[in-house]
């Protein structure tokens, strides 16, 4: 992938990042992730298909809830809000382009500026889109998904598509159409669901039920309408259990899981799991990734990591290699990412106001991702792991236990094989065994 | 109710507690609890279905993490198990023909201590059952619901009916079968399932879709079983998001209610829901209880509350008399609980080490949740309160929004009604309003 | 206390909040606050002193991290920066007469609209310190308190006071200045800090022993000038442990006063606690008054609520009658608030957005105060309550007790004693009876 | 340090622990911890001087708030209390000597278990002094610290030296003094104390100012009585926010260093610290390091972790690099712990039942903290990580800020320069640069 400029170069000074391996000392180097390395038979860059996200990446002010802007960028001067886009878009792929992301990911808003009329955001967007296509043609990247934002606008503030006002209802349901119109357009593999209001304030106030029911039809629409535009995608949900809201309905991946399977959407939607979600949850990223795999359901990542200390949602950079190696295992068992691909849904803190940090703030994130995933690559290859685990259930593989799977056994059966059994001998798990195991490959 | 005494009183000057209203300094008497004051057309007694749990009550120890039993109990003393449970049994009707609760709860080695031999268990519990089954005669005494404890025995150390050991899960089974025995004995309305053990310590050595099919392969049996054995209650799963495990499977309801639907359970099973497990989840006791009844799963309550400064179960007894108003709308709201009752999961404190503390603490739960039974009443009696939330919706009660939730529209429908209808007016969610009006009966 | 308009009416069709009683219907007037009621022989308002904070019910956007603005005030629309703020104090005096309150807070750049030079802006705050200073006279409004912003300006990212580089250090010394200058000049009763940005993103760039000596030296100069300048008011700090930054210096009642007495800042310094600090630092808001009223450094109070299951700072008003009612037991055993009052640090929801949910979340709040004062007298008029804990201590009132109090016993005596003595009985701590004595009184 | 084995060996099949470096595959070698290895000028030995706690080692049982033991020891089984305590002893000098560490630790009841008179307990603990004695000059092990269980004995359910009950604070003084003379005769090199039940269970009931009152008195006494016994060594609070009480007072190291400020104790005591502690009070550990080290009290360590998703005090062995190493920079920055070590006070789970779990266990956290060490001492030799920290200051080392340091400036002289230097110039923190600068060494 070569530089792609646009009629300024805004990130001076700062060239196409490297591969220059762990013996590097050049910040701006890449020292774990060789996107052509071949690991396990793909290379780095079709298992970990990194995105950048529009809106933390080019977009983000560094306003927090008790101070302003401290980011100012030069791509957002012109008054005119097409322009002012068309800009942003240059700097995206410049961007984009030097650190040597193959996709990056938008919501409408994060690409042009929406007005209050519905018609003429269309316009805009449908402006962009032609010129993000062209982008995308000389450059080589790709979307990764689209999706609509429904939180940001005050109309927005009861809630998108679960707002008690129909009215309402009607402007999210315009948003996503255009969205994916959008989406199609720019031949985006995915479309996702955020849903940073559809909760509650208070329950006070709230029909749970009627609001989930607006949601599922909302998510029926939304896929009969891509699908007879020639959608032929995923649709992602991304769970986060509360922020902006107290409380989302997309809580966790089991509560999403369960809200699909109810209403009869399993088919077309899988998830879009953010590291930091998982733990405002009280799960670990790797709780969320596993019972998304079990369920078949494992579509994508938002990349991020959050702070043990603080009760929100920081968005900070990944950099943990103990918690990333043990999600990579989880993802290499289920055969990958079904569709998606690892966006940085992260930010840079505000106070990294050098031009050059958002370069380290990337570069971080994807050699602790892409040394992961050789960490966990070995640890398969090693074999032990995965070994232990399964020989842990044996007793299921075969005669009684495998009867009860089966379901050819009564409780009575049970209380037989109890009584004469006698009291099992105690099996030690292993834990400390185990992760100094996992230790041993970092 | 009169009191009901065995060989020796161990509630020395303590008689029936009665109840004297608000303006009482007695502390052994009740201000609210009427049992049989008339609310919304129902006693007290028949809307609250008072529960008193046997193993918190009469066998708690006052062990913690860090410290040795505080609390030694007079019929604790006898060497013999049989004796000794028969002892506690008086002990246990004594009290609760004092505090006066129409029903109690137990798990089967509450009831009497097991052995390490599943036949001469069986041999205890019956005995046992058999006395139990005297004792409610006389005293008019019934059993909320029945349980096997799976989770404190060394052998479940890895899990009961999810144990990676097939022998394991039928020691579970065989618990299941003698307390199911027991339950319908006794006129059981209900048997609660709660798995503190079913669940991980570390993903690293758990296969968590196979323990969980094994789980609900075992719920199936139970089912299966009782209900050829001619049981007609509801079985009642009661999540907990964690403790003892790092994660157990019965997460939260709307986990649960998922799991429910994906193994075709959701006939036989509805929900226990404890104030304290919400509030470890991240929920409030509220949210769980609306979700449970928004699936029409609303079955039934363990009464505590938990300490919003310490991350552990705590099992006080409830006094909140703000939560227990809201949980009381919803209740009321879904017409009671279906089967259930409100059973005190609750234990005095360690160092509550006088006999009459235990009474102190079951007449502040009872009375708290009384109380709030009244104030509830009033609120709805008053109906702003609800017709502030069914209007709220109104948009969608008629005209498109009726359309909307038909499912007869379509996204480009959507889209012209929001292009042309515009910007909708922002309307106040009136939180502090609902706040204050909640306020004002209590 | 009379209403005092400006140019225009900005609160149409709300007058004066008239006390009506608990029986009243009226959602706009005061079941419970009685300003010159008598309680335990002050008055509600000397008791109370209810402040007005003009951060958040005149200048709060309803701007959060996923959404912008929801709340659009009429007095916000005049280009000038001094006349938009005076109309804005008109507005605010409105307010602050209608609801009643005879005290108010600020920070410096809520009063009016800083630029980006030093001199300018001491100009604009003199102006509208003239301003105020005739409208506290023409409606006998007091200042509680003054402070400076030191958090909102995008040059504090790395800190005010304890900012690595010292030229932003000399603008946080600028602003503080002003605003003693005007808070002196207001008869302000006390001045206030709260250091949002005094703390760290990350240990890895953080000296954090030389900021702490960086804020003690600034508090001491504060001081300095404030008392050169003939301020007689009290200093306060309010403790936060975090947001916006991961960690804040001023984290805990505890941790202040070490501070405070490392640096020899006890004479000049009290606390001022907010209850959504409290809860976010782990402790409840009872803990950190009665760590406060220990130290002789109880206050003032941001009153508030937090949100258990949110783990930022909500900022929502008080409603919760238990913890006031007991926060108010501790304030009458201290004696009262030394020198400060009850300022609602509260913001209304941001859907909240008819005119009168402003009016609906201060007479919430102050009912809910003044209610939990009723209650508080009336559990100390009773006695039992401060006799139960007094007693429990008795052992030290006299004999070998008192002489371990005095300092005149040995470890070797308290072994011989323990020896000799024996076995302790066990006393129990009578929780559960507690917390039904003080249920009995709400 | 060759074994030690008593009469029998207990941990049969397991050798001496080797040091076998990064390559091996052998679970029960160390592939960081070679103790004789020099880094920085001392050997790791001297660096991290490794102990073993005898009560997780030696006495856990497994047991948990739902489930009984399931760690059943051979060195358990003698009836005499005494001879019992001398198998144990045999077990731990064996486990000690096999896994290498220089260094144990012990409560006066993990050595021998405690009879209900003090006398009795006395001669018990002398008895198993002159055994340990014995056993250390065989081995070469030594006394990293002794303390005295205050909080599993009933007696101690209201608090130990914080007791209501004077007779209660006999019995924690008893206690102490026979714990600080083993701890003498033993050459022990510091004195720690945990205060487990010093907090409260309810505010309701407590006088806290006395009960701290009380706990500084407890203190100066054993500082008299240790230093008149000729103890030269340092004493230890270790800070816990709660558990097993509600809140404890020595909630974290700035509490307890503020408390100690108070009372007059910096010089005889310093700080003991637990990584799982400072997390469960809402601190990195790093955070906790920092703040002991900048009041020079940084003593020693209790190495553990706590799980982010479980509010209790798990005590899991520490397997975080990244977090160990930035401790370890903390630590080589303090010229490291003052008289402390690196104390395990972990615990295997209760469901890791194989004699080498333990093992396991002790290595993986072994090696866990020497590799961190290795890598901390990377970055300082790079240097690049100081350097950055201390020129973020550089304004502060001459000119006004110097000044502002030295205390000569005014209030009136920031003003000044605030406004004639102008709005600073915005200068970033470079978190991500520093997060990946320490990940490189990793
Ligand atoms: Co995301
Ligand atoms: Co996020
Ligand atoms: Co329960
Ligand atoms: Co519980
Ligand atoms: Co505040
Ligand atoms: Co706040
Ligand atoms: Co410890
Ligand atoms: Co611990």
């Amino acid at each position: 992938m070569s530089i792609l400029l646009g009629d300024r170069e805004y990130f001076k000074g700062i060239g196409k990042i490297p591969y220059e391996g762990p013996e590097t000392d050049n910040p701006l180097a890449f020292r774990w992730y060789d996107e052509n390395r071949v690991v396990g038979g793909k290379s780095m860059k079709e298992h970990l298909r990194f995105a950048i996200a529009y809106w933390h990446t080019f977009c983000g002010s560094g306003l927090d809830p008790f101070g302003g802007p401290t980011l100012f960028y030069p791509w957002d001067e012109n008054s005119d809000a097409v322009a002012r886009a068309k800009d942003k878009a240059d700097a995206a792929f410049e961007f984009i382009t030097k650190i040597g992301a193959p996709y990056y990911c938008f919501h409408d808003v994060d690409v042009v500026d929406y007005a209050d009329d519905v018609r003429t955001n269309e316009k805009r967007l449908q402006t962009l889109t032609e010129y993000l296509a062209e982008k995308q043609k000389s450059s080589g990247v790709k979307l990764l998904w689209g999706t609509a934002n429904l939180f940001s606008h005050h109309r927005y503030m009861n809630g998108a598509s679960t707002n008690p006002d129909f009215q309402v209802v009607t402007h999210a349901g315009a948003q996503i159409k255009m969205a994916l119109d959008a989406t199609i357009a720019l031949g985006g593999e995915n479309y996702v669901f955020w849903g940073g209001r559809e909760g509650y304030m208070t329950l006070l106030n709230t029909d749970m039920k009627r609001e989930q029911e607006h949601f599922a039809q909302m998510l029926k629409m939304a896929v009969a309408y891509a699908r007879k535009n020639g959608f032929k995608g995923k649709f992602f949900i991304e769970p986060k259990p509360c922020e902006p809201t107290k409380h989302q309905y997309d809580y966790d991946a089991a509560t999403v899981i369960g809200f699909l399977r109810q209403h009869d959407l399993l088919d077309d939607f899988s998830l879009n799991l953010e590291v930091n979600h998982a733990t405002l949850a009280g799960h670990t990223f790797q709780h969320e990734l596993q019972v998304a795999a079990d369920a078949g359901l494992l579509g994508s990542i938002d990349a991020n990591r959050g702070d043990y200390q603080n009760g929100w949602d920081t968005d900070q950079f990944p950099n943990d290699l103990q918690e990333w190696t043990q999600a990579m295992l989880i993802i290499l068992q289920a055969n990958g990412l079904a569709g998606g691909g690892i966006n940085f849904d992260a930010k840079r803190r505000r106070n990294s106001t050098d031009v050059a940090d958002v370069f380290h703030a990337h570069i971080g994130g994807m050699d602790t991702v892409a040394r992961a995933l050789l960490i966990a690559d070995k640890i398969r290859q090693n074999g032990e792991y995965d070994r232990i685990r399964q020989e842990r259930y044996h007793s299921f593989d075969g005669g009684k236990g495998a009867e009860f799977e089966a379901g050819t056994l009564q409780l009575e059966d049970l209380f037989g094989l109890a009584a004469d059994g006698g009291e099992p001998a105690m099996i030690s798990g292993k834990q400390e065994y185990l992760e100094n195991l996992i230790n041993r490959f970092i």
